[in-house]
């Protein structure tokens, strides 16, 4: 297999010398070509038709293998050649729009093709994608289902009162606000390597211990959300010059851990989690808490959960789903 | 340059009738099909590495002319064909991994092209990449700034009747009540090709023509907004097979056109306009009004605008940024 593969890889070093790829593979043995043209696919463990992926799980030769593809990006510098040499088929004409199938040329449009042979199954269950599902949470569905299942998980904060303590991390903290009611700590979350503003990611975390999500505010916390919003404001502008209105602040529900925070992403980054489906403006959560204080304990909540999720299957097991 | 371009789109329908792409455009005016090809690129206006697309400003005969590029999603069902039929270059080879860039048949790997010609300056704006910034607007903000706005602009929605009146696009409705009061038509958003369920996008176009967003909604428009939510989801469960619990059902503010429309995506995916600070799910749009008839007329609402969007800059004059 070893000696294939390299003779394979030589084989297909020497072809990428041949030119720009245009003729590519004409009057040759495709299986020549491809460790993956004997790839045989068992099924597909995730693909985003937004960035154009798609990672597939199979065999070559019968060893485990992970075929990952992705689209390359549009090159500007090609766009003049590629419109000129493609063909295109009419797919719909309504007034001064129309749109079109272009066949581009193969090598103006490249896939990127990445082998993972032999795979292990940690490969496996690093790409695969859960199904996701959005649940409607009902007041009555959070007492009856949820609040029994955070309660019986003792999920662990330990790592939250670290940093409160100032046990941990607490050279990154940007801000801190010490009142044991309205206070908070501000620090830079993991997913943000602080190299650049675009994708700037802020947590605030509250010292009150009492609250575990958006289901248990009320308008006695208003003056802690408007603390949070006004001095976490405040600090991101002072600290990196970000003004208000270039950022997103918001509360995830369900938050990944029930300890009561607010994140602060750059505007300009489409960050994982700020979708309608499970982040709440902490503007609109002021004004609901102001116009009605049970707002968030009364109201149906939408969010989706992954399908192997303990609480989604408490969920199916009442009916809920 | 006509004449060369006339030669040249017969010469590309020549070719595609080579392909599988036969089918579309055969025995029609040729011309009509690959206006690109005598493109006259000036700037990029946008792209996107991530999401492999690009905008491009030019000319075509003369006129004024905006072409989007965007990579199609990679089709599981075409995935072992594809593999077996490409070329691969080897880029690196480390111990279980590789990488190559594959080059696939064209028909496998098309490239979705918008036209928009003749284009207006507006066009040019709309898709010119700009800084955007948070507005935070009252409802006395939205009549004292944005609905003069709205009425001064008024932005054609003559497409939108076209659907409506099935002067265009009729073969591409999947659903429709024909309801006066809260019927809609239920169609493909352009962003979806339609080829996989992954990117399900498609749009309700409500009948009623005095709806301009989601601030003119109050508790009267419930029986529209749950006819839409309930048919509509049952439209694309019969059509597509993809249930409830895998829709993220939403209204845009500000939204591209003000003519009421209710967006349908795949939970899945990550579909442009689905952040928190655009999105507004219908589920709690509904809820909302329940509770309080004025809600969307009365609150703040917070939304992202373009540096050079005209709306912005009367906010600023306002004062108000």
């Amino acid at each position: 297999m070893a000696a294939m593969q390299e003779s394979e890889a030589k084989r297909l070093r020497r072809d990428s010398g041949t030119g720009n790829g245009a003729a590519a593979g004409e009057g040759e043995d495709p299986a020549l070509h491809s460790p993956v043209s004997g790839f045989t696919t068992e099924r597909v463990l995730r693909d985003s038709a937004r960035e154009k992926t798609l990672f597939v799980h199979g065999k070559i030769d019968d060893q485990e293998a992970i075929v990952i593809l992705e689209k390359t990006p549009i090159r500007q510098d090609t766009v003049d050649e590629m419109l000129k040499t493609s063909t295109l088929k009419l797919e719909m004409k309504n007034d001064i729009y129309s749109t079109y199938q272009l066949q581009a040329p193969a090598h103006l449009n490249e896939i990127k093709t990445t082998v993972i042979c032999p795979a292990t199954e940690k490969h496996v269950k690093k790409y695969l994608r859960q199904e996701t599902f959005l649940i409607e949470e009902s007041g009555d569905d959070y007492t009856a289902i949820t609040l029994p299942y955070i309660s019986s998980q003792s999920f662990s904060v330990q790592w939250v009162y670290n940093i409160l303590e100032k046990k941990a991390e607490a050279d990154r903290i940007i801000f801190e606000d010490p009142d044991p009611n309205i206070g908070f700590v501000l620090l830079p979350d993991f997913k943000w390597d602080q190299k650049q503003l675009h994708d700037l990611y802020l947590i605030a975390i509250v010292h009150r211990k009492d609250r575990k999500s958006l289901r248990d505010l009320t308008s006695d916390d208003l003056p802690l959300l408007k603390n949070i919003q006004e001095k976490g404001q405040e600090a991101i502008k002072k600290q990196y010059g970000v003004p208000p209105s270039k950022l997103r602040v918001y509360l995830h529900y369900q938050p990944s851990y029930y300890h009561l925070h607010v994140h602060f992403t750059s505007l300009e980054y489409d960050a994982p989690g700020s979708g309608v489906e499970r982040a709440h403006l902490l503007s609109d959560v002021i004004q609901n808490l102001q116009a009605d204080s049970q707002y968030y304990s009364s109201r149906t909540i939408t969010f989706p959960l992954c399908a192997d999720n303990a609480l989604l299957l408490r969920f199916k097991e009442a009916g809920k789903l």
